[in-house]
């Protein structure tokens, strides 16, 4: 912890660095081993994501939007479970220490620790001489037993999501060189903005409440829609069907599938979204618009949870299922 | 989290082996996104502490200590602040999925949980190019307002520390082919024992209530008892004079420091000891030695807290002090 960013050299790096992010007086200003967390009569929710470059992020990111997805991935969690932030540990591994690079990941992380009411509450620095990682461990408070759980969906329950769905793996083609860019003919606003919704998530923290209230079952949509989807039908034991459709997508993305420039296989097993996945049930959906219209967050019915053995079906306009290579990103 | 092990590949990898770990009703069998932590009526205790191959252990070390050092120097912080384990979150970096490695990594992390009553509460694998590595979030709980912190060490306060100093550091000389081995002139039960000693720490844990009732300050002993008794002396505004004479040492360390193959500042500025480091006030220690004894963890009185700047100084047998080029292990 504090302490655990060793020695001189790390010390006086924590000190230039982090200090300023360590507002909550149970991260001791960074000058202890361990930090205190109080509970407040709440269950502490915990999440952990790690980031790697070369796979999560790529090595000309900003440093300031490294610094912000590893944070965000976790406050992603945090809102799905209907907990609201309440601090974070990092873990930083580092070939060498750049301070131009690491000024700018602080004050990004810091920036967001801010936005987001998630303060750093201590952490390990440690040399590697492979590539860059960040691994953050989150917490969150909710009522006591009131975690939304990935179980709990039934037969009859609408399928929500927030935001939009499939813009940050079409920005990672871009970045990756793929044939979106071109496909894009030279629409530089749609590229950087896709770009944007990969380097830099929106978590959903504003809707945790929401969620909180009117869920049956929730998880974030990290690993591409369709495979996330299927995780909760089979801890909820039933399965779900979503309409084609009615996924939410940006201007860019309907494009580019008009084009034949994406796929919808490539939207929803793409991964990176860090929107809201959540089944609401029926008689409760219209108070959950109305509670979600309030935070501002956009929220999309996309389909209905059925009786089944967990799988989840995308129909087209036919009412076909949609074939899929594959569902989700998988590091193995 | 449970989850963010995410996808197919990786989600079969939890499954079979690190399922059995999550014995917390608060980890919901890693099948949710998030794990929930009870207080208790408690402060949540949080350290973090990651170890990178090649850095922080051996490639060729067995997996099973690799998951044991992983998890043993988080408890270890836990102990120095006197606070009781309820749980950890792991993040592991893999270049590859390893059968056989897994299988012996969980196997060795699942005794220690068990062991030291610190449950698998969630996690994330990663896939990564370079070297292994293993992050540990560890929780524990204290009674509210009752850390022990690194500051809170007084002029009369005596200087405690647990078990031997400096083995560790012996052992990796071995590890890495230095002299030391040399010096063992063939005794092999020595040169295990110290490796042992750098492989496996032996956490504290035993000693955390007593330390909770009697150190005026306290930390572990992870990057050098020279430099890390600095740190505790700096944020207590005090000093500290050390008899080196005092330090406790295996006969292994004793044998080679008459040898002249290692020296006090390698035992004292090594790392990897992961003893508690704590100040007890002189009118409490008879009965700290007391509680320490019914614990089976050996503590021994090493020197005195004084007034002055935050240095810590050692003296050799004519109370002269022993200049130090290097106090501790800095990762840059």
């Amino acid at each position: 912890m504090a302490s655990e960013w060793p020695a001189s050299g790390e010390d006086s790096l924590i000190a230039r660095h982090f200090k300023p992010l360590a507002t909550d007086p149970g991260a001791f200003a960074l000058d202890d081993d361990a930090a205190v967390l109080k509970a407040e009569g709440h269950d502490i929710v915990v999440t952990t994501d790690a980031i790697v470059e070369g796979v999560h992020f790529l090595p000309d990111d900003p440093p300031d939007t490294v610094a912000r997805k590893a944070l965000r991935v976790n406050l992603s969690d945090l809102a799905a479970k209907g907990a609201v932030p309440a601090g974070f540990v990092l873990t930083l591994a580092l070939r060498a220490v750049d301070e131009s690079w690491l000024q700018a990941f602080a004050r990004g992380l810091g920036q967001d620790a801010k936005l987001y009411g998630c303060p750093l509450l201590g952490g390990d620095t440690v040399s590697t001489p492979g590539p860059l990682m960040v691994s953050v461990t989150a917490f969150g408070r909710v009522a006591e037993g009131r975690m939304v759980h990935r179980r709990g969906a039934s037969p009859g329950d609408r399928i929500f999501v927030t935001g939009m769905i499939g813009d940050a793996a079409l920005g990672l083609d871009i970045l990756k060189g793929g044939p979106v860019a071109a496909a894009l003919a030279g629409d530089a606003a749609a590229g950087s903005m896709l770009v944007a919704r990969y380097r830099v998530p929106e978590p959903r923290n504003a809707l945790a409440s929401a969620v909180c209230d009117f869920a049956s079952a929730a998880m974030d949509v990290s690993d591409g829609l369709a495979g996330d989807l299927t995780k909760l039908c089979m801890a909820s034991g039933v399965s779900a069907e979503v309409v084609a459709a009615r996924l939410p997508k940006s201007a860019a993305a309907t494009h580019l599938l008009a084009r034949g420039a994406a796929s919808v296989e490539a939207l929803i097993s793409g991964g990176d979204d860090y929107e809201i996945l959540c089944t609401v049930p029926e008689d409760r959906c219209a108070a959950f618009v109305v509670a979600a219209e309030k935070t501002g967050v956009a929220v999309s019915v996309i389909g209905t949870i059925v009786a089944g053995p967990g799988t989840a079906r995308f129909l087209d306009a036919q009412g076909r299922e949609i074939a899929l290579e594959r569902r989700s990103y998988s590091h193995f």
